[in-house]
């Protein structure tokens, strides 16, 4: 059992009457059905905003928490600091993270990455093609050669981020524009997938590839039976007799 | 469920009393008896060597395989190039391997590296302790901090490999050499896991924990959902509409 | 001093009117002839084709020669394999090596790579735009965001080669594939640098930028102080006393 | 012309006699020396320490740094946050870093890592066997194979860092540990080398070898003719007509 939570802003739906014409109850809400219709019996899916006490990040939540999703735009200053240390002791401790399109300039994302994380973009609905270039990698089982997304904003290169420890997606637009739009990391002891594809403006979490995709992570950040411990100082004897 | 193959060249159990004292039935039995035991229900195990007709590794065979382990040593030549061609056709579509100490030097290694394989040994029988530097990685799960094999071939640098995709293991010996002895390596749609501990003249098979990384890395190894193709050129249309 | 051997396949320029059109002495003198122009005393480059003595990669040839660059397409069953061998090894032994455009099907690249090097291929002469995801990397200095190039065969993904060590360039084209068109390895003691644009049937290599981009692949690979050596097995004694 | 900044905290050397007596001018000037004895008229060689004005780290003297060395221990608590900001986005910049020993644990390494940089230790004063893993790395041209240190402080596995850009060294310890001593990572435009040898209380900077590998480090480091510019959001029109 995998157990997963799936934080969003939540911002943009209480803001946004298009984003509430395509998320209704959230984009939690959506992301999360997308997990439990792939991933069954095999994940327990819950959900928090922004506005919950604690961001519904309490030591108590994270610590039951196996892999964590992040969604984040317009609200990322709102992120309590003391929340985002205790969520980066988490994923170097072994928890998954999941963060995905804007939320590239979140807080933990920069914290976890060391760098600006900056990128272009621009927003003209256009149409997203992701391609698989690592075609035996878990996460891309099962995804369609490439991935078409018929509206997405641009995200584009140069994306100031280390380089990935393994490069699953690049994406191209339809304004000529690439982007390595699935990357992991491991962080500590965690891992770390970074997926652009996911505008609040546009239905991308309804996509049935997408939600593979978003299943798929969730499966490979999955700390399994590595044991949840945070990297320390030892100061040990000799090891040879 | 997994299906699992152990090869085994199988020439030093016919004629060293010292192997066949450690390995009765060949170290292929033993290996697989560690999967058994770790992974249950999980595999399907099957074993193989050299002396079976097409080594025992038939095209039906290998199309029925979803890994394959590799040990070989002094017979490396006896491998049949058409065998070595197959092997390496249904690694690039999608196969795992796990390529054991040795085998480095086996035919199907260096055509899957590119390189000599060259590196430094020595035979003292001295301790070897391995040591994860990537402890969240899947196939560390479980082991200790370090692992000890209390008398071992020493494996050393420079050891001529590509820089894997993910150093998983370094060894050290007593007599201060070290060696880079557990990496992953993706080719094609195939997952390669290439771990040194295991010379004939040791029980390092009946270890434990060197039971567990196999293990380990016979679930990594696995293509799980992922399709079983070899990559070839294909000229397609234009993919924008 | 560098010294350059340019070495190119030089049949399409015997046999297309359209190729000689471009290029009247050989891509090999216009590559030679930019490499001069950025490079300027800092190299000594010499040319080399398929139909001279032993391909114009003898021994003494590949020894005296720090980077090596690579251009064939119609002819690759037409390299002796034992000069292929020969330019292996010395790759392994510390030579540098650019592959040039459909050499990435070269009997040299196959085997320093291991894999099938196959790719997707549409010959429209579309608009290739060349994105630089590593700015920092000395291949790209001074090259713009993108370099475009105005018509190109589409070279597209799944391109089936291992995950590089770097990544530095990533290509779109106007039917909306993408390419990992700039991506380098290291392989023994030498370096080696993919760069995909360079079709024979389009000015390519006059393109100033592209000049640039292959005289930054020249200085990067030139293996420097590096001693020229192949990796080989050696059985030391005892490296702590 | 390498510009060139070594930055030592300094403390050591005034507060312990058995310090003054390897350094009496202090670390700095040591390494100082090794670099210009390696490079000559290719660099030019300042120092800085903790307590000078703003560190010694003004944005004047950053903008004219190519190259910053930098090794702390005792104070990286004193060293001012703002400072620590400016190193970053010099960094970012395209400016190079050399992270010496003791200084995994100083603001800017944690800030440019995102990782906890813990690392096992132990001062006996062991001996300490430096492997190269990547002979072809500029960094390791000249160095010997193992370059060996008679006595150094302990520095062992798990180091919690993310998997290096390129591995070049790793260090076995007398007593069994092993460590990667020689990491190399990019971030943002900036180029960053880790590397371990140099404990405060053994004369590890004036061993030949060292600062030979400090010398290379120096060189490889250095930005070259990339522009020096932090990496930034933009909005860009279409890139395809």
């Amino acid at each position: 059992m995998i157990r997963v939570l799936v934080w969003n802003e939540g911002e943009h739906e209480r803001m946004d009457a298009s984003v509430q014409a395509i998320y209704p109850d959230g984009m939690h809400a959506v992301i999360a059905d997308g997990l439990r219709e792939h991933l069954g019996d095999e994940v327990e899916v819950r959900t928090a905003t922004l506005r919950d006490p604690e961001h519904g990040l309490s030591e108590e939540v994270l610590a039951a928490t196996d892999v964590l999703l992040w969604w984040g735009h317009m609200a990322h200053d709102g992120v309590d600091d003391a929340v985002v240390e205790r969520v980066h002791r988490h994923v170097l401790s072994g928890m998954g993270i999941l963060v995905l399109h804007s939320a590239h300039f979140s807080k933990i994302f920069i914290r976890l990455m060391g760098t600006t994380c900056s990128l272009a973009w621009r927003n003209d609905g256009e149409q997203e093609l992701v391609w698989t270039v690592a075609p035996g990698h878990p996460i891309a089982a099962g995804i369609e050669q490439p991935l078409r997304i018929d509206r997405q904003e641009m995200y584009g290169e140069f994306f100031d981020v280390p380089a990935p420890d393994e490069l699953v997606f690049v994406s191209s637009f339809a304004g000529g524009e690439v982007f390595r739009s699935g990357m992991t990391y491991r962080r500590g002891r965690g891992r770390v997938f970074y997926f652009s594809p996911g505008d609040q403006e546009y239905p991308v979490y309804h996509h049935p590839q997408i939600r593979r995709v978003l299943a798929n992570g969730v499966r490979w950040a999955h700390p399994g039976e590595s044991a949840r411990e945070l990297p320390t100082v030892t100061n040990p004897p000799r090891t040879h007799a």
